[in-house]
């Protein structure tokens, strides 16, 4: 665990990421002590900073910290948070931003094998997704709504489940994106007003255009994933996993589109 | 400062409170060593715990601690977080939920004495409040778009800025609750799908009606208020301040019922 460069465990009570959830955050899978799709990872984490009002981050520093931590980790799950730093009480932030960076390594999450092989099953969550165009599509610390969705089920069984907003838009999954399969269409919420904008969605999203796969970026219902050929959830960790089941519907899995979901398992494994 | 009884000033990187504001919080106002209006911010706090799936807190316990912590303040300002607790990487709450309780003293701000005798000015803010029914009322540690929206000025004349929804109805202040009064009645948004449900604004609509005030608690736009007859803000702090200008608009303070000023402003004074 680093804090500002030096190993440390603790923040003071002052900062706003405790305070506020004022800050944001970045989870990358390490391969090889290498923290994957570091780019894009540091390009969101840029854009956060924009929106909030932070100095630009040292971004040569941030990955020579995120390399010493990662170092002889064949395995593991990188956090990286940036919160305001320290501020007195009071939402106004201080005239003088001094972000604290905190890195943390934790243990790669081992994922049955069969959530990959055959598909995993989709949940429905009652908690909804608030919407907000200002912080759509950023990694910020106000994660209330993920972590009372994540709470509403146990069972083991179900892998994820789907998030919708309050107009009824399916949104996200509480922890991934969401991709539909409709003949030769890959279709994917829109997430210009909620959601986080993942690192491996956008890498789908080019890959597929690549492979000259038509892609639609738009408002999708529940319905629409009722109805879709196949289904599939990426984020940074899982990459792409395809889907067996939501709520009572079967999917085949085969419909996913081989070569995008090999293109993008050979991207994530060279840990671009 | 207290975590959990103890004096300290760190909180460990795991808490919950800072990897995603799982948490909850408090801002007493406190006079001669006693916060004022406790029962209020516990009930508050006790329907957070109830929303966020926290066990109830040992309200005994959290009135000792405060109480030494304030003990010979004439004048200070209290502060009590409540966040999940430490656990691991991901949204998913820990199956045993052991909450940390931080209690933290701070100066009183001095108010500039005009604020109270003449009124202050509002401001009008771009970042929106975002609508989620299951969060709405509480006083969760997700601040950021209040963080944002007080962030957009910096001019020490004005006090306090509006914030609308997205569907453009005018919800609160940056950090005070809204009240406007038009000809005998008293009226301040609804807070059923955003924003904090003040204990000053509890205090005020309970008061107005015991004096036989007309209240409303319904939708409001910019355009009602601009219209109103007098506005006042209220919150823990400041208690009820009447407001003198909002952007071009200029309002009569006394046209704010005088009676239901002075009982609050008493009962506030005598921290019940």
């Amino acid at each position: 665990m680093l804090i500002n460069g030096i190993p440390g465990d603790q923040v003071p009570l002052s900062d706003r990421g405790l305070q506020y959830g004022d800050g944001l955050f970045e989870t990358l899978a390490v391969i090889n002590g290498q923290p994957g799709l570091w780019q894009r990872h540091m390009a969101r984490l840029s854009r956060g900073e924009q929106v909030l009002g932070f100095p630009p981050s040292d971004k040569q520093l941030l990955k020579q910290e995120a390399l010493s931590l990662c170092a002889c980790h064949e395995r593991a799950v990188l956090k990286i948070i940036l919160t305001r730093g320290s501020g007195g009480r009071g939402y106004r932030p201080p005239l003088s931003t001094d972000p604290r960076r905190i890195l943390t390594l934790h243990p790669w999450p081992e994922y049955p094998h069969e959530w990959f092989a055959k598909g995993i099953r989709l949940g429905i969550c009652h908690t909804r997704v608030s919407l907000n165009r200002q912080l759509a599509g950023l990694k910020h610390l106000n994660r209330l709504e993920q972590v009372l969705a994540r709470s509403e089920w146990q069972d083991p069984a179900i892998a994820e489940s789907l998030m919708l907003d309050d107009r009824e838009r399916v949104i996200s999954g509480t922890q991934s994106n969401l991709f539909m399969i409709q003949g030769e269409t890959i279709l994917t919420p829109d997430l210009s007003q909620a959601g986080i904008s993942g690192v491996v969605r956008e890498l789908v999203i080019e890959q597929a255009e690549q492979l000259a796969l038509p892609v639609q970026i738009t408002d999708l219902v529940l319905d629409d994933f009722q109805q879709a050929d196949a289904l599939f959830v990426t984020n940074s960790l899982m990459g792409i996993c395809p889907v067996a089941i939501l709520d009572q519907r079967r999917f085949n899995i085969e419909k996913i589109p081989q070569r995008l979901h090999q293109t993008v398992a050979e991207i994530l494994r060279s840990a671009l």
